[in-house]
């Protein structure tokens, strides 16, 4: 007896699908960004158990128009400019589709060759298109939360390499700046490494790590015993997206035996472009590097890409082969379970292959520029405007504002913009005060989006001076 | 200027390749489950460089065809029998459609409070299917392995609260089976326990943990001024599809304080048929549960269900909330973000939802019972063909089997049917010897398919002695 949906089902189904997500690709700006949802509205909408018996299709595709599509906060919208603003581009989404089907599980090379080897192919590709000239380990995971927990658990294993038997010892102490994304502190925590030996490097006027503090505070550190062994450099910060000055960084990172991890999760797609190279000054002598082209390459969620130069010592840290996943190719082929706490691999790398064939180096970095041309214009115009505060240089596509006065009338625009549903804006704080975050990189987002975001944001501006 | 595919574009695109994939689960039979490629095969066809300008999707699904295809092994085949045997089932598939589209990270409930409720209510729903009595905290992770690392962090953060800020210590002891997955080693290395304090405990003659060796050796560390403060019960381990008597673990860690973590990543939904769970029985006071319903509920992966009854430890190992990730709803909801360590969270509760609305329990139960009775008859039929040893019972849809005689034969068999293409099985070692196992769990994989199997490992026995 067949169980699942017959394939001549599944392609009535599945078409119908397709017309329902191309109308909502294609109406995408009548939706509300943020949905006006209050906490519990659809759980109180739908039933309490799962069904003995099964439904159709119809019926599902149904509830999932009228229940759970009103209580989607819709990152592929263009006008999302909160946290980072990212986009499921379409060739993106028809390797999901081929992904789902495969079903494939990357983690060996045997348990799918395809996997393996395209995600050679396309890390290698993408290596050169950022004009990183030394040829790199690269491995695909799922986020940049779990690619900086594998860089400092890999720069551990290379400081202490008793802490793959012994456990980590309390000793090593990692630095990263003030404004250094909370996954790498988290990856800390999670790794054994503890809070406490996470060091907060000050910063300068402009969120960038003062390269001087952090060699004084390692100093400090050897001299009280302790082991300095990471450093994290963020290229594009989240709070402002500030560059520390990684050269630098690394310099000290060498003189001191560090690991020097780089956090280019969001900015690093820029250097696709000569022009943004200048602020990647260094990475190159980088430990390892994340890049999330789940960020701002019009990759759907999830895809985050790592680079090492020392692929044994992840490979140290990580690998561990049980007898049911020994395979006769062992011993010419790199099987990417063996770098990484996840067995189960998605076939990732077929959307970045189909990203990058489809739209191409020239087209991708010109996204980038529009994008930063963009936040940069909303900077000129917020200057002008005489009722907004910068809070930081604008090196890519992010844009922090806040309006004059005491930090209620920011949360209020904050809340009156997100309302509107014409754009969602997220807070940060800088320097004790609140700012509103405008991030700029979806695919589709065009200048009259951001003239529109632009308006909601001086329509509340307005209504609340 | 538009950048991305137009919605129209899209919408060709997408329902060629809906035939496309329509057609491929149409005719998945013909294709060979291991493909007929050598290492390297796929690089050397592929371009040494990315494309500068972009190039048509035709182009693309085209050289998909043609070079990307033949290099893939078919996980969603149905007589795909290695590891756990697993399906992308087409409400899956559909699902995953929409999730690329939508393109969510359900980090905050803010950042798409259908995210957050709907795997909140799914997960409950599953909870009552598996018999759990209890209300339990759930949450979807992306793998078994990082379930159980986050596992073993709430055990180390309960039984020594000061690792989060000071760092692991040296002391913690965990238990597990000489036949516990991989994960959980590698696991306790990752978070910094250390390989030397991960306890492999002896089994009985059917591959189940001795708990009254469990005791001793507890009892000894103790002695030895050591902190046992994890074990973990598998209910359907990865080499055989044993069962660890939970009941009795689950008394020994109550008594001495130790977190107890089930994984019945394989096995777990086998409990929602009523005659499987005394094989489940203690498993309602474990801590924590790890099921995947990516590997026997039809789900592609990935998804990963983790249960566990104290989700402030949880939180507490893991909680950081940034600035930029504060919101106005946080006293009144779940955010995800809180209790793991990745940020990025894709939108994996629809596809459970569409999966169990489709096809209701009785039909998924109904799937687990015949997948069940098939592996039984293979070992009937393996006794009566008397070429054949059973390395252990068959509780549930695997059968382990070798050819009597030297390994040489069994590794010689495993190779023949994998490069028949008729199937796929995978080797594990038992009691120093090894055998094939043949994991029935594709939701597509009918009698026929058995016998198919079945007649290429008697074919290949027979070539072969």
């Amino acid at each position: 007896m067949p169980r699942d949906m017959s394939p001549d089902e599944f392609r009535e189904h599945a078409h119908k699908a397709v017309d329902q997500i191309a109308d909502y690709l294609r109406d995408i700006r009548q939706y509300p960004v943020v949905p006006k949802v209050e906490p519990g509205d659809l759980t109180a909408d739908l039933p309490a158990s799962g069904p003995e018996h099964g439904e159709s299709m119809d019926a599902i595709f149904a509830d999932f128009e009228r229940h759970i599509l009103p209580a989607v906060t819709h990152w592929n919208h263009p006008r999302f400019h909160a946290y980072f603003a990212n986009s499921a581009s379409a060739p993106g989404i028809l390797a999901e589709m081929w992904m789902a089907a495969l079903n494939i599980n990357g983690m060996l090379w045997k348990s799918s060759p395809a996997a393996t080897e395209l995600e050679q192919v396309t890390l290698d590709w993408f290596r050169q298109w950022l004009g990183l000239p030394e040829k790199q380990f690269g491995i695909i995971y799922d986020t940049a939360s779990i690619s900086t927990m594998h860089a400092i658990a890999a720069a551990r294993e290379r400081a202490d390499p008793s802490s793959r038997t012994e456990g980590s010892t309390p000793n090593l102490v990692m630095y990263c700046s003030e404004h250094a994304h909370s996954s790498n502190e988290k990856g800390a925590i999670g790794i054994g490494i503890g809070q406490n030996n996470v060091r907060k490097v000050p910063m300068d006027l402009e969120f960038r790590m003062r390269a001087d503090v952090l060699r004084n505070m390692v100093e400090q550190d050897v001299a009280a015993r302790k082991k300095p062994f990471c450093v994290v450099s963020a290229i594009g910060t989240t709070a402002t997206s500030a560059c520390d000055p990684t050269a630098e960084i690394a310099q000290i990172a060498q003189e001191y035996g560090m690991w020097l991890h780089v956090d280019a999760a969001y900015a690093g797609p820029a250097a696709i472009c000569d022009e943004f190279r200048p602020l990647f000054d260094g990475w190159e002598l980088a430990d390892s590097i994340v890049i999330n082209p789940h960020k701002w390459f019009a990759t759907p969620v999830d895809l985050s890409v790592f680079y090492t130069r020392h692929p044994d010592i992840l490979r140290r840290a990580y690998s561990l082969i049980p007898d049911y996943l020994v395979t006769a190719e062992d011993s010419k082929v790199v099987n990417y379970m063996d770098y990484g706490v996840q067995l189960g691999r998605r076939f990732r790398s077929l959307k970045l292959w189909f990203i990058m064939r489809y739209f191409g180096r020239e087209a991708l970095a010109a996204m980038i520029r529009e994008h930063c041309q963009w936040a940069r214009e909303l900077g000129d115009r917020a200057l002008l405007d005489g009722r907004f505060d910068i809070g930081a240089p604008i090196p890519f596509s992010l844009v922090c504002l806040r309006l004059k006065g005491p930090d209620e009338k920011t949360f209020a625009l904050i809340d009156r913009v997100n309302k509107s549903g014409t754009a969602f804006v997220s807070p940060t704080a800088l320097n004790g005060k609140t700012y509103f975050r405008i991030a700029i990189g979806d695919i589709k987002t065009t200048r009259d989006d951001v003239d529109a975001t632009w308006n909601a944001v001086t329509e509340a501006a307005t209504a609340l001076l």
